[in-house]
């Protein structure tokens, strides 16, 4: 799995050791942040902004494959992962803690690589790595990431806010990182059958990327906050389409019509999913981790919107005794419902 | 493990059902709570406070043993040992955030003794749980816990405030939760051996609940607030009485003079470290999890704290070059060394 030369046992450092070796080259850039790593808990000021917390957990075997992952991508995807939900929220983010639990026996290089991922993400995104707990883990590699960020009250965009007749958007395109998944854990296998041969991967950067390397969609946020279009509710899907939409409709109470001919799906993705025998929209509803942003907005918002690369209509919200439908290109109107990723079933 | 005998499947409940099932009775108490689990992150509002932020991880098989850790017991201490870090700036715990990866072929009744010591710990803090992930693990129990917190900035202790002379001062006493442990290993490799001998702790309740259920010491800052002491430094004992005052004369740019004989030891701990052929000041130095806080105050205060009960003088601090010692009962002089618990060591 590692293929650095170098191999620096973890215990000839301890956990001290290791945060300090760690932590040495954090530069805290946020003015929030007033003291970082280094004490029982970091100190931060908002002075009369409002503050915004999300947790992720990311298990070996669960979320990630070390088989396949590069650590640097994981270190970043972890940080991303937890962004995703406080852009969200219509917030800025500006802080994360990370904790890991690791082997012993994992090299500290191996570790070194996580972290500059993290740092990657970090710089990127211009948050403060504040915190974080480092242990021994007798279970392969466990990560926690939280991030924190803030919002004007005024600003904060909760799942709940949805109205009838509202535009349903997403930004970029949708079941990427499940068909990148899907094509990782092909070639994972063909690899263990016959380590001779080489992954081939070829000419499917994109989607590899999305599985991956996944970017928050910060962009997205600073766009709406340019145009002047704060939405009326947002999530940001991990979990497919279809999931999230559901929670912005239940948490509205509102139904909503999805209109499958609209929801964006890049052409790898589509040949892809052929290629693997899967509907690409089902990919789409259902495959997850793409950490677009799906927001409802206004109708008066429409021209605001229309011309944006980025973000596509794909359908509207309803009063709630019409339900939550899926129209199909046939036109039949099906009841939209959540096979989401489930790490209970999928993973049990 | 389960002595229930009802045992549903989490699976059968998905994860959107169980994070529903866990968080139906959630109440939220604080005002700086404005949004707590459902959303993409909870939102909180500290107005012109300070946040203070702190988190931990903990891995079974490195930080507990479920071979003698009641889940309700394990829920309550994943609180306390987070808002310990909080009380330790001078802070007031306002909120926490709970991930908790198992196995799925945990049972849910499994899953709601940990939440109700969860659920314990932070009624009796008065702390709302604002959010957390819920995971399937390939590996054992993993919990993460974030803990916030607020303060005024002038009421913030760092752990680098600490000047020459300043008293060197610890609630409770020190070295129980590790004689627990020693106990509680003792009598789980009698039971492996004979699962007919019934474990054998009478009259040890003090270091096993020191152990299983340890009591984050708000109560201590609420005293300091009290008797109008602010503290130069403080940090609290997670990893033993030696490795936390060297942080405070590391970060503080200080020496120390910490005397053996003052340091607070229960009988019990005392005694049931001669059963282990322990020196119990070693147990005290190096032990570690009794979660009480070490502070430094200026000589000033030494009327204001004298007759505290639950303080102790142990020491004082004294210029750098003088380095870290400790006087012993018979009046030697040793440098302090942090043999502190390493998780990376004891565990690899």
């Amino acid at each position: 799995m590692f293929e650095n030369e170098e191999r620096t046992n973890i215990e000839s450092l301890g956990e001290f050791g290791l945060i300090d070796y760690l932590t040495k080259n954090i530069k805290l850039t946020q003015p929030s942040t007033i003291k970082g790593v280094g004490d029982d808990a970091a100190v931060l000021n908002f002075e009369n902004k409002k503050v915004l917390i999300s947790t992720d957990m990311l298990l070996e075997g669960i979320h990630f494959d070390l088989a396949y992952t590069p650590l640097k991508h994981l270190g970043y995807k972890s940080i991303q992962v937890n962004l995703s939900d406080i852009y969200a929220m219509n917030g800025i983010a500006s802080q994360v803690t990370v904790s890991i639990g690791m082997s012993s026996k994992f090299p500290l290089e191996a570790v070194e690589e996580f972290y500059e991922g993290v740092y990657l993400a970090c710089e990127k995104y211009n948050v403060d790595l504040i915190g974080g707990d480092t242990s021994a883990s007798k279970q392969g590699l466990v990560i926690s990431v939280t991030s924190i960020g803030y919002a004007d009250e005024k600003d904060v965009v909760y799942r709940n806010g949805a109205e009838e007749g509202d535009l349903i958007c997403v930004s970029g395109d949708l079941g990427g990182a499940y068909t990148g998944l899907q094509l990782l854990e092909r070639e994972k296998l063909i690899y263990l059958e016959n380590p001779n041969i080489q992954p081939d991967l070829e000419g499917k950067d994109y989607i590899v990327e999305r599985q991956l390397k996944p970017e928050a969609r910060k962009d997205i946020i600073d766009l709406l906050k340019e145009i002047e279009v704060k939405p009326t509710a947002m999530i940001d899907v991990s979990d497919g389409l279809a999931s999230e939409l559901l929670h912005i409709c239940r948490q509205s109470n509102k139904g909503c019509s999805l209109y499958e001919e609209k929801i964006p799906l890049d052409p790898m993705t589509f040949e892809t999913a052929r290629e693997f025998n899967l509907d690409p929209t089902v990919c789409a509803l259902s495959g997850g981790e793409d950490y677009e942003l799906l927001f409802t907005v206004k109708q008066a918002d429409y021209d605001k919107i229309k011309f944006k690369m980025d973000i596509t209509i794909i359908g509207y919200i309803t009063e709630p005794s019409a339900g939550c439908n899926l129209v199909t290109k046939a036109g039949n109107v099906h009841a939209l419902t959540a096979q989401g990723w489930n790490a209970f079933k999928s993973n049990g």
